[in-house]
C-alpha cells in the first residue's frame, strides 16, 4: 500500500522531504503540495512530483480526500494550526520542530490527540533516528550500568547576527533536550545556565558560549556546552557516564589521513551534513506507521515536554547561576 | 517510472534484494520471481511480493514481457547463462558476483554486451558503493598525491571446513581485486603470493594466512593480507600511501567505551554487517540506470578483469614466491 | 656539585624518592634520613643509602650541617612544622602535598618564606611535570586561542571505606585545583558542587560521583567530574575549550590491539602508574634549583591557594547547589 | 659505585651522551674524552665535564687506568678498532651503530668477545629501550598468540641528496632489522625487495619508496615500507599480527586538537625526537651493567646478525623481485 502524502510548506526542508519520498523511499508518494508562496509549491511539483495537486491552503490540502498523511514543513508559527487540523481529519501527520511555538500550543495538540484516542503525530526530532545515537542508546541500556551523568557539547562554527541568546535554547539545545530524555528514558527536574567568558568571535547579542546544567528525575546530572561560534566545526559531542563505564557518541565517518605533519580527519562544518542520513530513516518510520494509520517515534508529548523544558532553560539563562525547577504534568496513558 | 524487476534465484541474497526493492527503495517493484526450488520463489512471493508472478525458469522470467530488468542472484554456475539471456533480451541486468565462473565465460558476456552496443550489466561489487570506500577514493583522487602503495588486510574470524586455499582468492580477495582497480583507476600486471607460518586455527585444507603482492600498470605496489581464521573479527583494512600523505579506509561506526579497564569499541564479526548499507546504494544505482535502459557502476568488463586477475592469483598461490604476470586484452571502447 | 639531601619520612613515598635520588637522578645524594619509626629509616638506609645518617627527629635532620636540602615526605600533619624549620635554616625544601593541613598553616609558611626573602619551598604537585600536561599547556598557550572552558574528570576504580565525601576535594580534586590554575595562569573566584545519582558501588560515607563547577577570574568555567568508584580504571580526562579550538590531555601510552572482537587498549587501574614519570622530572627540578640554593615549580603560594580553594569546595559540597565565593589575598611579589 | 666513563668521539651524539651521563643519570661520570678533532673534545670538556681528561687518541683513552667503561661514538669506520681495543682491555663498551662497517668486522668483534669469555659490548640499537616497543613486545609475548606477520613502515619526511638506495638498508631499515628479531625472538632466512612507482619527491640516486619482504625461521612474514621522502613526517609504524589478535606500536604522545575543521594531532618531523627518551634508558642499562663489569641489551652478536641481514637486503635491492636467502652461523653459547 502506497501512502499518499500532502506536503504543507515547500521551502528547503519541504522540498527535500518531497525528494526523499519521491526518489528515495519505498511505499509513499507526494500527491498534494501547498505553500503560502504558490510559486514555490508549483516549482516543487514541476521538479519532483508532477502528479501532485497544488492546493491553495494547507487546510484545503489536509481536507483533500486523496491525502492520506500530512507533512508540516511550513513556517513554525503555522505548525500548531495544521497539526490540529490533521488530527481533526484523523490523518497521520509529521511536523518539523517546533511542534508549536509555545508550550500552551503544544498542550492543545496533546489534548486533541488524546481526545482522538490514538497517536497521529510525529515530531521531527531526527537525532533519535541517527545511527550513532541509536548505538549509544543500546550501550546506555545494556553496557555501562545505570547512567549517572552526561557530558555534552553542541558547537557550531558560527551563527548569523540575528542569532540571539535564547536561540541557543530554542534552536540549538532543543535537540539535546529531546534526545537526552530518550537516551535516558527520563525527564528533567531543573535547569541552570552559567556563562563563561565570552568568545571574541561572538556577536553582540549572543552570550557565547553557555553551559547548561540539567538534572533529571532519576538524578542524572547533565552538562551541555553550547558554543555557536566555536570556529572549528559543527561538532556534537555526547558522553554518558554510567555505574560500570562510559560510552561516547561516535564521530561521523571520516577519512583519517597522515598529511602535512598531522594525523587528521576532517570535522564537518555544515550542520546539514551531520544528521543527513537520519532524515531518511525518520521519514521511513513515518511512512510505515502512516500505512497503519498511526504514528510512532517522537510525538506530541515529546514536543510538549521539549517546550516546557526549553522555557525553563530560557528562564535559567535570564537568572544566570540560579537553579530553575522544571515541573511537568502527568503523562497521558496514550504516550506510555 | 517504476522499474519492473524479475529476480532469478530466491535464496538469502535474492530474498534480501527483493525486500530491498519492495520495502526500502523508491522507483522499482519486483514483478517476477524464479528459483530452481519453486517453493523458495513462492515463499518470497508470499512474504514480500504478492503481486509478482512465479516463473518456472529463469529463461522464462527473462522473456516475460512485464519484466523490464533482471536480478541474477542464483547459484554462481548459472550466472553466465542468465546474463547472456538478459543481454539478448536487451534488458538491464544486475548480476551478483561472480559474473561467470571462468574468465572465458566472462569474456562471452563482454563480447555479447559489446555486440549489443550499450551497457546492460552491473556486477555486484558492492564495495564501490560503500560510504567509506567512496570517501577513500575522494582522498586518493584529491588529497594524498599520486598513489604509490596500498597496504591492506581482509580478515574473517573463521571459515568453514570446505573453505580451501583458492577460495581465499575467488571468494575473499575478489573484492579487493575489484575495489583497488577502481580506487586507483589502474590494472594489475603481476601477482605474487607468500605463505606465512600457518595459524593453528586454520583447517587442514587452507593455507592461512596468505600475503598477496600485486603490481599495477602505474607501478603501485599492493600487499594484501588474507587471514580467514583471525579469530577476533571481520575486519577490512586499507591504507593508501601517496606522494603527499596516507589515507585510511574508515573503521565502521562504533561506540567507543571505557569499561573493564579498557578503552574499546566493538569490531564486527559477521561479514554481512560490514557493507550492509552499500547494498541499498548499489541497487538504487541499478534501478536508476535501468529506468534509463542502461547500467552503470561495475560492469561486465570489471567482472572479466576480476576473473583474469583472480586466475593469476590462484596460479601465484600454486607457484608460491614466484611473480606471475597478468596480461589483459585491450578494453573495448564501450567501457571507457 | 652534588646536592646533599635529608629525607624526613621514609614511608612508601619517602623510600621511593630516596631510590630516585640514589639510583636514577644525577646531581644529588641522600645523606640523612629520619622517620617517626626509626626502623623504617634504618631499612631505607640499608637498602638504598648506606652512607646516610639516620637522625632521631626531623628537626635534628634539618639542623645537621651536611644536609643541604630537605624532602618532607612524612605524615601530612607534620609538614608545616618541618617546612617552617627548613625555611628557618635557609635550606631548600621539597614538601609532598599538603603543604599544611589548613589554609592558616599554609599562610604561616608563605609568611615565613616571604620574610626569608627568597623561594625555598617546592610543593609536590607533580602533574605540572607530566609530559602530557606540559604539551597541553603549550597548546593552551599557543594553539587554541583564549581558554573559555575546561571539561575534566578524575576517576578512580574504587576507594577504601575510610574515603569520605570531603576527601574527594582534599585528596582527589586537589590535583586539578593546582594544575588548572597553572594551565590557565588564573585563579578561582567561585565553586559549586552538585551531586548526581549515587553509584551503587559507592560506600555509605561518600557521595559519588560529584560534579564541581569552578569559575576563574578571567571567566573560565570549569566542570570536573569526580568519580572515585567508577570501576573501569584510573582515568584523568581534561579538555580545554578555547576561542579557536579544543585541546585534550593525551591518554597514557598504550598498546592498541584488535582482539576478542574489540579494538582496544588498556586503561590504567592504579593511580601510582599514571604520573610515575613526572616524579623523576619533579625531583630533577628540585635538585637543580637546590643546587642554586633556591626552589622553583609549584611553591608555598600555590600550596596556600590550593588550601583556600579546597576549603571553598568543601563548603560548596556542604551547601550543595549553592555558588560559594573564593577570595584570595594579594599575591606577594616574591611569587610573581 | 660510580662508573668512570671515557667517551671516544665528541660529535653530536658523543656530546649528547656526555650530557646524559653528567646531568641526567645517576651512577656514572665522564672522566675522559677523545676526538679526532681535539678542539671538539675540549669544548665538550669545558661545557659538560670539566674534571675529565682529554686524550690524544681513542686507544690512549681506552688504556687510561681511570677509565672503567668506554663509549664509542666516533665515525663509523673507527668503531671496530675501538671496540676490539676495549675488549682487549676487558672494559665494558657501548658502541653506537654500526658495530662495524662490514659483517667480517663485526665477526672479529664477536670472536674477540667470545674469546674473552663474557659480554662486554652493547650496541646502540635504542629502539629496544623505547617504552612503546617494550609494551609491544609484552603484547607479542602474552596477548596476541603466536606472531605470524609484521606490517611495518619507516618513513622520513625527506633525505639529503647524498642518501642513495643502499642507505635505505644500512641507515634506515637497520633499526627494523634489529628490533623485529628482538620482538619475535627469531632470525631471518630470506629477503626480497620490490620497488613501487617512484615518488616525484625522490632524488635521482634513491629508489623511493621501497618494500622489503622478510621471512623468519619460524615462518613469520614481514613487509616493511621504506619511504624516505614521504613529506608528511617521521613516522614509524609497526603492526604484529598473531594467531589471536593484532598489536600496534603506539603513536608518540601528542595533543589531540579540534581546530581548523580537523580533529588532529601533530606527527613528529625530526627523527631525533622520536626515540629521545630511549637514549636515557639505553645508557642507564649500560651504566648498571658496566657497574657489574659486563654488558647487557643488544650486543656484538646482534650487531653481527644485523650486518649479515643488511648485506642480504642490499643484494635483494640489486636483484629486485628475487628472494635472497640469509644464512647465519651458529650462535655462540655466550649469547644465549
Amino acid at each position: 500500500m502506497t501512502v499518499k502524502i500532502g506536503v504543507i510548506g515547500t521551502g528547503m526542508i519541504g522540498r527535500d522531504h518531497t525528494r526523499r519520498i519521491q526518489q528515495v523511499l519505498a511505499g509513499a508518494e507526494v500527491v498534494a503540495l501547498s505553500d503560502v508562496n504558490a510559486d514555490s509549491a508549483r516549482a516543487v511539483q514541476a521538479d519532483l512530483a508532477p502528479a501532485a495537486t497544488v492546493h491553495a491552503t494547507g487546510q484545503e490540502l489536509i481536507a483533500a480526500p486523496e491525502v492520506g498523511a500530512v507533512l508540516v514543513t511550513s513556517w513554525g508559527d503555522t505548525h500548531e494550526e495544521y497539526v490540529l487540523a490533521a488530527i481533526a481529519a484523523g490523518k497521520p501527520c509529521f511536523c518539523e520542530k517546533p511542534l508549536a511555538t509555545t508550550a500552551a500550543g503544544a498542550k492543545r495538540i496533546v489534548d486533541a490527540e488524546v481526545a482522538h484516542g490514538a497517536r497521529l503525530v510525529q515530531v521531527g526530532f531526527m537525532r533519535r533516528y541517527d545511527a550513532g545515537y541509536r548505538m549509544l542508546k543500546e550501550a546506555v541500556d545494556n553496557a555501562i550500568g545505570a547512567p549517572l551523568m552526561i557530558h555534552a557539547a553542541h558547537r557550531n562554527p558560527t551563527v548569523p547576527e540575528q542569532y540571539i541568546t535564547p536561540m541557543a535554547i530554542h534552536d540549538t539545545l532543543i535537540h539535546e533536550i529531546d534526545v537526552f530524555r530518550w537516551l535516558l528514558d527520563d525527564d528533567y527536574v531543573s535547569a541552570q545556565v552559567v556563562f563563561p567568558r565570552r568568545s571574541k568571535h561572538a556577536h553582540a547579542r549572543v552570550a557565547d558560549p553557555q553551559v547548561v546544567l540539567l538534572e533529571t528525575r532519576k538524578g542524572v546530572r547533565i552538562d551541555v556546552e553550547i558554543f555557536v561560534n566555536c570556529r572549528y566545526g559543527y561538532d556534537i559531542q555526547c558522553q554518558v557516564v554510567g555505574e560500570e563505564g562510559v560510552a561516547y557518541l561516535p564521530e561521523p565517518l571520516a577519512i583519517v589521513m597522515r598529511r602535512d605533519a598531522h594525523l587528521q580527519n576532517a570535522i564537518l562544518t555544515d550542520w546539514k551534513d551531520r544528521f543527513v542520513d537520519s532524515y531518511d530513516v525518520e521519514l521511513k518510520d513515518f511512512v510505515e506507521a502512516a500505512a497503519r494509520g498511526t504514528a510512532s517515534g517522537p510525538g506530541s508529548w515529546d514536543g510538549y515536554v521539549a517546550a516546557i523544558s526549553s522555557d525553563a532553560c530560557v528562564e535559567a539563562q535570564e537568572k544566570s547561576g540560579q537553579i530553575v525547577p522544571i515541573s511537568l504534568p502527568d503523562r497521558p496513558a496514550l504516550y506510555d
